[in-house]
């Protein structure tokens, strides 16, 4: 059976379009992984005309297919058994168009973020998703998982960004779907069904993007602060007074400020130890002289209205790359092991005593746990990482993060999806009639159940 | 049987809360219309359990349902016929609550766009959402619709704004997807099939949306420009050089400029009239002083760089007023009787050949038509008027408007949706692959077809 898929799918890609089992094993599992990718085989399809007969094969043949973008997701989304077939997309890595009139960008599902954000630079143009995988991560996977990261707060999240996606579904059908206006009301919008929804409900080929103009000027601050109502508060004014240039809030806990700016971590603390919380927060905007004054005198406006204890303004390109460059230091949390992360949202009125409650409950029952929090918090997006020095008790500090947020309607998962990780807590987030929805929408495009199997719920 | 499904309806809902065949007559079908509504019978349930009874009812008798908001839609996207009953939410306004530290609302379906403006004045907060018929149009035929309005360039459609969604399913099942943060991945965004579906996959029952601050600064300027280079190059220009405050970019064509600033319109003409293309140009922002400063500076440079001809910026609240006054003042195009209103999207570079090539034709065939043109320029959408004075006309001159979209990749609906008006048209903008797609999910969520029936597709 195995041996008959493969052929066949040589017959279709050629030698080189397929990896064998044997080989695939190969290939590491992932970001973090220490396994390598256990499967029937790999099909590297070049065209979605391809991708389309793989599908109706597999389809023929009953053969799960898991789709696989840079690896990059820490979920487990892509998790595959030896009775799936993986379909890569590593080999539809095309830039296929930018018009910097339309402001679009058309690309194969395989590009990675960072080669389009190279590519755009030539145009002056941005695509305003980043985050730090950006040089493995492919816009596919991106839209498959609507990534998050640094800029939600301005320009949404990668669902916001999409116009067109072209995808296939189980049975092999090539649905195109690649608009290019920002404005299309012709019936149903049918790519929303496919962003975020993990690969189970089709399989991206191209994307047609929204693009920006590249912005013009940088300002960062860090900043410290003494409460959380002084955290919010902070976040609202400068939301009011940067008029709409206000680009990321990043807020650190004191025990993750002091973790990136203490060796062996390679940044120094641009501010005193010491204070309850720490944001940076940054603008981009169209002119460095005019908007810099505005932002200096927003923070100063802050000052006076008693909401920041301490701030430093980057007054270079070096200086601004430094802040975020400790922020975005995550991997000292594996500084004592790895530890267990989380990736939750919540209303932002109820974030301190949550975090209070979780913190409560980690303290009582392991004295010398770590827990360090990070987030973005304009976006009600927290990350957790706690350290117990046990790998048994994930279960039981899973259960201290996640359940809480039910009684609160918050989410198991502001970006990083579901995946097998989260499965057994979707219902904390969802309702059984919006789980028996998914089922519904799944059952009705995917009635064999063969696309990412297992996934979400 | 009619009889029998109203009085189970009063039973349900108390006298007050239906209204029979009669009484539903005396109510006109909605906005430019001089008929009234016929069906057999109107339900006004007052909560989310009634609508879901109310829907329960409908589908033991197999009873078509049109859900019904502020009936000012353009696209017969809310029509009804004597077998059909409708569900209004005119009793369910109440908006339930407003977040200010989240920034977040919640409100009935059938809250009105000028109440919700009205009450968050109070709060310093603003909901993007804005169009002419703010006063009758609902939030919930806004999300059923995917609303566009003015400032979709800055803030998106409907659909960006829109957090959480309550809907009841075709067989009363309660969906609540009441999700209050900017990042949930807690799987499929099940909220994504009610907006923009126009009342075909469920009825919107509350929503929870996204606000923004307040803008505290208005810039607005008119501009005449003498080529259409000129009009996508300026646009370029100012949203490069504004930095994320461009909030509208309004185009009118020769012809609807002179319209709306002659007699019997009330506006005078703030620039000559004679150039080829006039812009109404907003940026929001918070700093009135300096945003001034650098919306002028942004002016000059484009005047220096030959992009604009001619200028006026408005220098107090009553001109920014004036201006908008003027773009608003659509209801010229009825002036020699209502002509045939289209309203469109297609790339920004296929525009100026689009145009030309519909003018031709309709020159050609009517000598003495009239064909205003405005919109959107920066979302790619185009409205027409075309007046031919023979309501006969009207197929003639649709397939002149539409016919030409389906080579270059263009929309027969870029805000108003499909309804019954659009649904011809449709295969010119989307595949046979997806409409297909459209019936499964259609089936799959309503398979008796009883939500809204025979509208889309």
């Amino acid at each position: 059976m195995t041996q008959e898929l493969v052929e066949k799918l040589r017959e279709l890609l050629g030698n080189d379009g397929v990896l064998t089992a044997e080989e695939t094993a190969q290939r590491s599992a992932g970001f973090l992984r220490a396994d390598t990718l256990q499967a029937r085989a790999l099909a590297r399809p070049k065209t979605t005309d391809e991708v389309a007969a793989v599908l109706r094969l597999c389809s023929q043949a009953r053969c799960p297919v898991v789709t696989q973008g840079g690896l990059t997701g820490l979920v487990h989304g892509a998790d595959c058994t030896p009775d799936h077939l993986i379909l890569s997309l590593e080999r539809m890595n095309c830039i296929e168009e930018i018009d910097p009139m339309q402001r679009v960008a058309v690309v194969q599902a395989g590009v990675t973020l960072q080669a389009l954000h190279d590519a755009l630079e030539r145009h002056d143009l941005a695509f305003p998703l980043d985050l730090g995988a950006r040089g493995s991560a492919t816009i596919g996977g991106n839209v498959a998982t609507n990534a998050g990261g640094n800029r939600v707060i301005r320009y949404g999240m990668t669902r916001t960004m999409v116009l067109g996606v072209e995808a296939v579904l189980a049975d092999g059908t090539i649905l195109s779907s690649l608009n290019r206006m920002i404005k299309n009301n012709a019936g149903y919008d049918l790519k929303q069904l496919f962003i975020g929804s993990e690969g189970t409900l089709g399989v991206i080929t191209r994307v047609v993007l929204r693009l920006a103009e590249r912005p013009r000027s940088q300002n960062v601050a860090f900043v410290a602060l003494s409460g959380f109502d002084a955290v919010t508060g902070f976040l609202k004014h400068m939301d009011r007074t940067l008029g709409g240039t206000l680009s990321a809030f990043e807020v650190m806990w004191r025990e993750f400020y002091e973790l990136v700016t203490t060796p062996p971590a390679a940044s120094t603390p641009p501010l005193p130890h010491g204070s309850a919380y720490y944001v940076l927060v940054e603008a981009l905007g169209a002119d460095q002289e005019h908007d810099a004054a505005r932002f200096i005198n927003a923070l100063e406006a802050a000052s006076e209205a008693g909401l920041i204890a301490d701030a430093v303004v980057a007054g270079s390109d070096r200086e601004r790359a430094a802040i975020w460059a400790m922020r975005d230091d995550v991997m000292q949390i594996a500084r004592h092991g790895w530890p267990f992360t989380f990736d939750v949202s919540l209303p932002i009125a109820t974030m301190e005593a949550y975090v209070a409650g979780v913190r409560g409950e980690l303290a009582a029952r392991w004295p010398d746990h770590h827990c360090w929090l990070f987030g973005h918090l304009g976006d009600g997006n927290l990350h957790l990482a706690v350290h117990t020095g046990d790998a048994a008790d994930r279960e039981s500090v899973e259960r201290i993060v996640y359940e809480p947020l039910k009684a609160i309607g918050g989410s198991i998962s502001a970006e990083h999806g579901v995946g097998l990780e989260k499965k057994p807590y979707l219902h904390l987030s969802r309702s059984p009639q919006e789980i028996a929805l998914m089922r519904t929408l799944k059952n009705a495009l995917d009635p064999n159940g063969l696309l990412n199997p297992g996934k979400i719920f």
